[in-house]
């Protein structure tokens, strides 16, 4: 309830990574990589992603993505992306770090600030505070922001759903937010070039991410 | 995102009326009755409830009472009732209120306070915070709180959904809750002990109700 920022709270056990960006900037291709180069170090790793990645968070998916919900209220919006992460954080992440592992997430508590934030401009702190809420303050060890322009994912997709279908005006705003949130706190974020090869951008997380596997028994 | 309770906004246009109380305790009877009175009068009335009253509502209804959902998060829980109730505000309530209407609520804010709050012991005020939040802080213009112990109220129901089959010391804690929101703002609330005569009852809410019927066109 506190006005200012929280410093955040990092797991003890375990290491939890979060991809995040714009759409059609490589996150999931980038998750699954660095999954497999972990796992290939011995690490057990939980690959998961937002929103829907629970039984009940499959049907706040379905809800705030598919085209036929038509206007949700921005704060209805939110709310239904926050109960989502309330029970992916529940069920899936915090058990799987307490557990000792990894955890690699396809977008988190950043997508929704830049989102139903920066991009519906609701009042950003209230914003964060109920994200920050929904979680338990819960942050990522590390968030690597693949930064794309929005004409060049968006470009990738033929059908949209509820979220690729805003304005680029709204995705140039989230793509701000991104990089804003990485500037706040440089020693949790990697911001990266999402046009380099996927190859070179998979080396760079690798690279980041190494100095990190000291913390995993 | 103020540490002190805010003193709540009251809508400019209509009236807003709210019944609250435990389960059993009469809440759909005596809004019908006050809704077919005000009718009577000449009053347009739109008579709706928490949760479900929305197109998402009633999705997001079934998610938190079918007992096949099982154990929610207590956040998750609370995000979900937040997200019905900003559709509910923002569809149902707040265009009514526009229109010079009544509206009638069985349950709002207060039941959240009750059960996601005090029963689920989430810390009261933050979960006071996301309510007001959701509902941009829109208050009813009258309370009636139909005061009825659990055991009496519950007893009327032989199938129970999720929140009705929780203990009855949640349901104690709940009750408390609903007293406590009276006690605190008197000019905004009516208790009346929902054992009496349902007629009794009827006609001590008219009776509150009548001295606020001159706010309307």
């Amino acid at each position: 309830m506190s006005r200012q920022p929280s410093p955040g709270v990092f797991a003890e056990s375990g290491l939890f990574l979060c991809f995040e960006g714009g759409e059609g900037a490589g996150k999931s291709t980038q998750a699954r990589l660095l999954r497999d180069w972990l796992g290939s170090r011995g690490h057990t790793v939980v690959l998961t992603f937002e929103p829907g990645d629970t039984e009940v968070g499959k049907e706040l998916r379905r809800i705030v993505l598919d085209p036929a919900t038509g206007d949700l209220s921005p704060r209805t919006e939110l709310l239904l992306y926050a109960a989502d992460k309330a029970e992916h954080v529940r069920r899936v992440v915090r058990p799987a770090l307490e557990r000792g592992e990894v955890v690699i997430t396809d977008r988190y508590v950043d997508s929704s600030l830049a989102y139903q934030g920066a991009g519906r401009t609701l009042d950003g702190a209230e914003v964060e505070w109920v994200q920050r809420w929904a979680t338990a303050d819960l942050r990522p060890h590390l968030t690597v922001v693949l930064d794309v322009a929005p004409e060049a994912g968006l470009g990738r997709f033929e059908e949209r759903d509820r979220i690729e279908a805003e304005s680029t005006e709204f995705h140039d705003r989230a793509r701000q937010a991104f990089l804003d949130l990485a500037a706040r706190d440089p020693e949790h974020y990697l911001v990266l070039d999402a046009r380099a090869a996927v190859e070179d951008i998979a080396a760079a997380v690798r690279a980041r991410v190494e100095p990190l596997l000291g913390r995993l028994a």
